[in-house]
């Protein structure tokens, strides 16, 4: 099969042998999404090696159990041990010996044919497409943040970054929140938002907000998109580190004291909530398409991926 | 009167006039506690300049309330402007207009008076001797966490640091959480902490110690304190930052991200809860007093204050 692998920062299109699913199910990628993360892997921001992706939907090849062969599948992407307390209580997401689909120790789904645990496997109903679906890991990432943070809807939100993950936190944030900002650099990303009900703003606009929102999620992942969240926070507010952020940034530690503002690291949600998200129609992910491609053109859809301007791109593993 | 002044970073004993309390009660200070932030404020910390000292218990001499007048009180230190929504709300301690008693904007209480808006003050009941007063602010403090933090009996809380903030925190913590452990450097001082059912650790002992804590509280004011509250709390647990730190310190920025983590800033705690919990005799603070001198030793006082092992010192003003 075809794959797209990630080796020392050097991305390629190689042809390996189809995984040996072993005890988990072998599934057939249908779509695939490019994120953020995998361009980061592909730059060396980790370790990985392996073929990468984490964002994809698929149909069951072959599986243990026989209920879920043939099925429209997406996965969650984090496999625990099974057996630790957090993988009993049924969140393997901080399991210390979990493996992350195209992330850590587990080959990912930028190819066409991928691998999970039958119990990371949520059917995707008929009424939510293929390119939908590949929606539903970034939007479980965003809708996660209500599992986290108490939201009302006079609770004031801003979203700092009009990247594809700023964008999904502003439109589920908005479901329960009845005033959301988004500050950005890109007009066409920011009206993806208004076209949600979400406030756009220029970053220039933003500069004057000073403690005013009582939730600030920071998704630009940048020094100054968290020097703003911390300018933007009211006392005693939270801001969400949804972005990982490289090396040790410096931080107002000062500040978070005195003014006793919450900052709650938040990365994987959960599946469900956003396959309920998509089905519903409450959420429209396809203005975030910007292109897709097929498997083959892998490479250059990565480099595509990396434009500016460019939001999210999908890969199509079967002509 | 005679006021320890700063200025500048130079600690004087002046005489000056007693201060017109003006709409204000004028309260004659009977003893003060001397705090880190005291010794952080003569070190040039914030570009405070006057009389300092925030914590104290005295009797009010002249108020607009007469039912105050001769009542033995101590004072919440954040003097509010009375009409914002935090003030209407009963909360001046992050209204934005504040003074804050011998730290920001207003004469503190190292003095043999002090002034204070009197609704800011509280009546000592008879149980609670003056030098323990002194302790309702730091306390409060310590007790503060609790409005934050959600604590249940099975709760494993660390504490890192073990001066006068951090015991108070593991002692009062130790009163809803089973399990509290604290980590110094000092064994005289971890015996205080153990003598309230809390276990000590030596840093070396704790360094092997990684994600195993629910809600560490950082009380040391250090990097290296912050790095191991972060080792040591568990994925999805809480770091509680109690000491102001220095400067933009770095931070692990993708692992509160990777872990989920979430930093609670917190500084200032209500009054109440505090003198409750001693007047029950549920804290004993007296073992953290090492030595009480007359207002006119306050210079040596405070170089005593800040010598190694030596805990809280109380200054009395009147003889």
């Amino acid at each position: 099969m075809k794959a797209l692998r990630v080796n020392k920062g050097s991305l390629s299109l190689d042809t390996i042998g189809v995984p040996d699913a072993g005890a988990e199910a072998l599934i057939r990628v249908t779509a695939s999404g490019i994120c953020n993360t995998d361009l980061e892997i592909v730059r060396g921001y980790s370790g990985f090696a392996g073929t990468i992706g984490h964002e994809f939907v698929g149909v069951v090849e072959s599986c243990g159990d026989e209920g879920l062969i043939g099925k429209r599948v997406v996965g969650e992407i984090n496999a625990g041990c099974g057996s630790c307390p957090l993988c009993q209580a049924g969140d393997p997401r901080h399991c210390p010996a979990r493996t992350v689909l195209g992330i850590l120790g587990r080959d990912g789904c930028h190819a066409e044919f991928t691998t999970l645990p039958a119990r990371n496997l949520f059917e995707v109903p008929a009424e939510i497409s293929d390119t939908e679906a590949v929606f539903v890991e970034p939007l479980a990432a965003a809708a996660g943040i209500a599992e986290q943070v108490a939201e009302e809807p006079g609770t004031r939100v801003a979203v700092i970054g009009d990247g594809k993950l700023g964008l999904l936190c502003a439109m589920t944030m908005r479901l329960s929140a009845d005033k959301v900002s988004i500050v950005g650099r890109h007009s066409e990303k920011l009206r993806i938002a208004e076209a949600a009900g979400v406030e756009p703003l220029f970053e220039k606009d933003a500069a004057n907000l000073e403690k005013c929102y009582d939730v600030v999620v920071e998704a630009s992942g940048s020094a100054s998109g968290f020097s703003a969240a911390a300018r933007m926070v009211r006392p005693r507010g939270t801001i969400v580190l949804k972005s990982t952020f490289h090396g040790s940034p410096e931080w107002p530690a000062a500040q978070i004291v005195v003014d006793e503002i919450t900052v709650v690291g938040s990365r994987c949600g959960r599946f469900r909530p956003a396959i309920e998200l998509l089905g519903s129609r409450k959420v429209d992910v396809l203005p975030l398409v910007s292109e897709e491609m097929p498997l083959d053109d892998g490479i250059r859809a990565f480099r595509r991926a990396s434009e500016k301007g460019v939001l999210k791109v999908v890969l199509r593993m079967h002509r």
